[in-house]
Parts: C-alpha cells; sequence; structure tokens
C-alpha cells in the first residue's frame, strides 16, 4: 500500500541486503524504519511488537530464519542445522497465539534439506523467506477481492448511502505484508468507487485501532472513525454498522478463531443485532490440527503494565506514558480470545468465502480432509 | 465510606455552610475537595465531571438548587420563583441520561411552594437537599443487604474458593453519597468475611473503572484486578466471572437499564456464558414514564476528545493527556448504552431484588401501578 504515494510492505529486504520493518511502535506519530540485524532483533521485535499482526510476524519469523541461516556456524552441515533448529525455537516463543508463526517456521525447516552447499542452504531458506511474504501479500490482494462482493451486496441494497464496517484491532496492510486481511475488502470497495466508512474500535491495552487502523486508513484515504471498544455495540442496536470485519490469529479446523481481545464481544453484538460477522485470514492462520478453540488455542498473557499505562504523544509532541489507575493497582491482561464458530457468518480468505464450520473450511482446503 | 480511616461522603456541606466535593478529576492521583460556591460551579463540575455517577449527580443537583436558593433575588417571590425555575433548568441540560438529575430537580420544584418567607423557602430547600442526599446513602446502603444474599449464594455453591465479580464503570460510593449500588453488595460481602474479588474494567474513554472504582475498592480492601474493558468476554468464557453487578444512569419501567457505554457488551457475554447479570441502582435511577429504553433513552454524545487522548499520570508524577491516533483522526463519544431488559437476570434497588420486567418493578413499586 502507499505512504504519501509511496508504495510500501511492511517488511523487506533493503538494497544493502538488510532486513528492514517499519517499526510499528512510532506510529501513528512517526513513521520510522527499522533495521533487524540478527536473530536477536527479529525475536524482540516480535515480542514487542515493532512488528505484529498475524500475516506480518509468520513474514518476519520467515526473514528471521534467513538471517539465522546467514549467521549459522558454516564448520559442518550437523552444527548448521542444529543452529537453525534452536533459532527456530526461539523465534517460535516469541508470543504463543498466532498460528502463522509456527507455520512459517514450519516452511523454513523443510528447507533444511535443500542445497548441498551452505551458500546454497541461505539461498533455499531466502527464497522461501521471499515466497511467504510474497504469498502473504498476494492472499491478502485476493481476500480484498473474495470480500468485495459482500460490501457491493450491502451497497447495492442501501442506494446512495454509506456502507459502514466495523473493525477490531488492526488486520490491515500493517498486520502483513500487504493489504492486509479485515481491512483488504474494505480498500478493494474504496478502490472500486464504493462509499464505506470504517469505525475504528480504539482496541485496548495496545490501541492497534487507534495508532495504526487510523493511521493506515487516512494514508489510504478512506473514511473512518474512531471510537471506544465499549461503543460498538450501541453502534449496532442503532443501524450504524452493516458489517464486521476481523482478522484472526489462529482459526481451527471447525471455525472458531482467536483474534484480538474483544473480538468476541463483537460477535456476540453482531449476532443479536443480526449484523453479518467475517473473519478475514490468509490459510497460513488456520491451525487444521485443531478442532476448539476455547480450550485449545493458547492465549498470550501479556505484561499488565500494557494495561496501567498508555502511550501516546504529549502537547508538546514527545511520546510518553501516563498511569491511569492507583501506583498499587494490578492488572492482567490477556492478548486474545475465541470467538466460536456460532457466531461468524463466514470466513474469507484467498481461496473464497466459506461457512465458519469444518465442512466449509474443507470445502475451500479439501486437500486437507 | 472510608479514606485512611476517615468515613467521608461524596457531597457534604462543610462547616463553613458551603458546599464540598470529592474533585473526582484528580483521582486517583491525588484526593482533591473542591468547593462549589454558586450555580455556575455546581454545572461546571457536573458537566466536567467532577461529579459524576447518577446518584451523586442528583444529590448534586439538589445541593446546587439550595445554592440557587440563597443567591436567589429576594425582591419578590415571582422573582425567586422564576430564578430558581431558571437554575433548575440550567442543571438540567448539564447532562442527558441518568435520570437521578431530573428527579432531584422535581423534588425541589415541588419544594418552591413551601415556607412564607424567603428564608423559610430556603430552609425547606436545605432541607431537601440533605433528604436526597441521605436518602440516596441510606438506598445504597439498603441495595448493599439486598445483594449481599446473592454473593452468599454463590460463595456457599463453591465453598472456600473465591466469588470473582465483574464491574464495569464505576457504580461505587464514588458515584453516590455512600456505599455505591452496583459495588456495595461487594462491600457488604467483604464486610461479612466472604472472599470476594472484582474484575474492574478499566472503562474507556473516561476510565472511571481504572481511576475511581479500582481506588475505592483499594481504600476498603477488597482484592480486585484491573482488566481492558475488552477482556470480560474471555473471562466469562473461561469460568473466572461469577456475576455481574452494574449500575445504570436510567431504567426504564420495562426493566431496560442504561449505563456506561460497553455494559451491553458484557450483558451480551454474559448470558452467552449463564452469568448473572445484576444491574443495581437507588430507586431514584427508574424513569417510570418510558417502556423502551432503546428508542425512548436520550444517549449522551460526549467529545471525541475524550477517546483520542488519555489522562494519566507521567513517570515524574505531573498529570497530562497523551494522544493515541493521528493528528487529524476524528473520534465519536456516546456516553452510554442501553441492556435491553431481556439480558438482566434481575434488577436490584432499596426495596429488594425484582425480575427486570414491569411485572417485576411495580412489583416492588406498586404505588407506581
Amino acid at each position: 500500500m502507499k505512504i504519501n504515494g509511496q508504495p510500501h510492505r511492511t517488511i523487506w529486504i533493503n538494497e544493502a541486503g538488510k532486513l528492514n520493518v517499519i517499526n510499528q511502535l512510532s506510529l501513528p506519530h512517526q513513521f520510522e524504519v527499522s533495521t533487524l540485524s540478527n536473530v536477536d532483533d527479529v525475536c524482540q521485535a516480535i515480542s514487542t511488537m515493532v512488528v505484529r499482526g498475524a500475516g506480518l510476524i509468520g513474514a518476519a519469523a520467515g526473514y528471521g530464519m534467513w538471517i539465522a541461516a546467514k549467521q549459522a556456524p558454516t564448520d559442518s552441515l550437523q552444527s548448521y542445522d542444529a543452529y537453525l533448529r534452536l533459532q527456530a525455537a526461539r523465534l517460535q516463543a516469541t508470543r504463543p497465539t498466532a498460528s502463522n508463526l509456527a507455520w512459517a517456521i514450519e516452511r523454513q525447516l523443510k528447507k533444511l534439506d535443500f542445497g548441498d552447499t551452505i551458500a546454497e542452504k541461505i539461498a533455499f531458506i531466502k527464497a522461501e523467506a521471499e515466497a511467504i511474504a510474497n504469498e502473504d501479500a498476494e492472499f491478502c490482494r485476493l481476500i480484498g477481492q473474495h470480500g468485495l462482493g459482500l460490501i457491493q451486496g450491502l451497497a447495492l441494497s442501501k442506494p446512495s448511502k454509506t456502507v459502514n464496517v466495523l473493525t477490531h484491532c488492526n488486520a490491515g496492510w500493517l498486520a502483513f505484508v500487504d493489504f492486509g486481511s479485515a481491512l483488504s475488502p474494505i480498500y478493494a470497495a474504496h478502490d472500486a468507487g464504493l462509499d464505506v466508512h470504517v469505525w475504528v474500535d480504539e482496541t485496548r491495552p495496545r490501541n492497534q485501532g487507534a495508532g495504526l487502523t487510523a493511521w493506515e486508513l487516512a494514508c489510504h484515504g478512506i473514511p473512518h472513525t474512531l471510537i471506544a471498544d465499549n461503543a460498538g455495540g450501541h453502534l449496532m442496536q442503532h443501524g450504524l454498522v452493516d458489517i464486521v470485519f476481523t482478522g484472526a490469529d489462529r482459526v481451527t479446523r471447525n471455525g472458531d478463531a482467536a483474534n484480538k481481545i474483544g473480538t468476541y464481544l463483537k460477535a456476540l453484538a453482531a449476532q443479536d443485532n443480526r449484523i453479518p460477522f467475517y473473519v478475514a485470514f490468509p490459510s497460513s492462520t488456520i491451525d487444521f490440527s485443531l478442532n476448539n478453540g476455547l480450550s485449545q488455542i493458547p492465549i498470550e498473557e501479556r505484561s499488565g503494565d500494557e494495561v496501567r499505562k498508555v502511550v501516546g504523544k504529549l502537547d508538546d509532541g514527545l511520546i510518553a506514558a501516563v498511569q491511569i489507575c492507583p501506583d498499587q493497582t494490578v492488572a492482567r491482561n490477556w492478548g486474545f480470545d475465541v470467538t466460536p464458530a456460532r457466531l461468524i457468518t463466514g470466513l474469507l480468505c484467498e481461496r473464497g468465502i466459506c461457512a465458519a464450520s469444518e465442512s466449509g473450511i474443507l470445502g475451500l482446503f479439501p486437500e486437507k480432509v
């Protein structure tokens, strides 16, 4: 997508052969590119959320394995392999919920047997990292094309009125390599000339809606309004939401979806008000080994300080954190919740739209039957 | 309730005959008492939320009418009356949703005919202001006694385990004159030796949970944990919430309840997980003239800056606001939502517990049939 007219991805190898990422901790107040030089840098970038979002942490892990391959000991293939497996485990441990992370690392580990020399092996792993990133971008573009029809249908049913979409967290292009998942249909609709407006949940505690979704929608010129996470139910009760699109960090075989904490509450409100609720993701997000999201998807618990303190821009332009509770208050901070398949109108991935059910998913992915 | 062992109310006439309030904008970082000297001060205190909460803004309006009476022109009873009616309208206009405001003003306007001299009239209005405040405190104390049984029942059903209560916003003693509504049963349970723990929703955008509920629970020694508003559904899905208590700003004759924005989402999650959901309020909160909360209760819309910026304490102890979104982002900010009666397990007021229905409410208030 474009920033000030210049096309960007969220992660790329620069001309000097270094891994660059957009530093998402600096947004929306500053646009900053960070260089990740070693596996420590990549692990740190993922765990501190310099890079975040299901697709992007998968892509970052893919590139992280390439950096590991370049920096692995070259005295023997055994020690090269052992080093890469160790770095894979370290990357895997950075965040537990998104299945894209394990998926990308698994793809890279399968490449360990390719190539006869270390140089060839590095080339295979680099090519796989680029393939993971390119696929993510292409799959997200396709999600937009498939989802476009849903918005077109709503636009046709309310002529000369704006289609109001609600989204939670950031599942835009900043959460992927390009295009995004939940926001991709919105970009496609806007580009197709449809009148679409987005209600942006601020998404406490990390405020990815306020900081990232609002920023990227503004970059692309999409009309949007920031709201507190608490407001979505009220909007739905009053006919101000036509459709909900969210992303996902892991989707089970039966269609349960883990996504940013609070997604489940919006799904309940959508159901209560008969508003279509769609979850969008590239297939790397599907964990075909699980069939019960609530009991099987590990939910990351992060520092309570993310709840106790809010980071933002002071009047003088400096970035600071303010504490919103008494000094001694203890907070807990789960990063995700699981929306049961029964609350999801449909799933949206690169192969199309399906019901949130095992038969729906396997209809699109018959090779997984 | 006590602060550092000293009993306090949220509003009182001090020894010098001035109206004092706890300045809730300074909490939790500083405990500060403000003096309200004229009707402008009272209006400002209500609209800027120096005082807030259904019961407290009713009490503040009652005392505001006393201040108006003291400062009214005394040249004729007509001009005295006209002045008081004008000030009543100004107080009424400060906030639209809570019915306690109109209720308290209405009580005071009925006193205009009492007393033969201006001095007598002022005395009647002062007595009525004190009666409104005392009743609010006593009714909230009774709410605690009635609600205690609900928590006792849960404690008996899970012996030697903590009863986990979730609450949204602040419906504690800071929102009333004393004791509170939603928190009153919790104080009663704690004082009765029950093992009770409270999940405190931070309650964006004004963070009354993080700033006020956490503060007052800590003052009273009640175990509690701060969470993002987004987290409640996840907690309920995992059996970590036994009961929900919220307050209300207006309850209709049929049991619909307007309360802080986001309450509806918690009610949906409680229903989905079969967790009892109770709404607690003194009867001054019931608007017997309405029978459809969604279409009839006016919902206040406040400045979008309350969403765009978060106020808190910097590392150096200074209080500041940080902006969490891009400079140009537009935000909207509705203060309340309506939880339909069908989602409410029971209503809790000074006369006892009843079903959230017209027959339930009229059973407790037969004089309103």
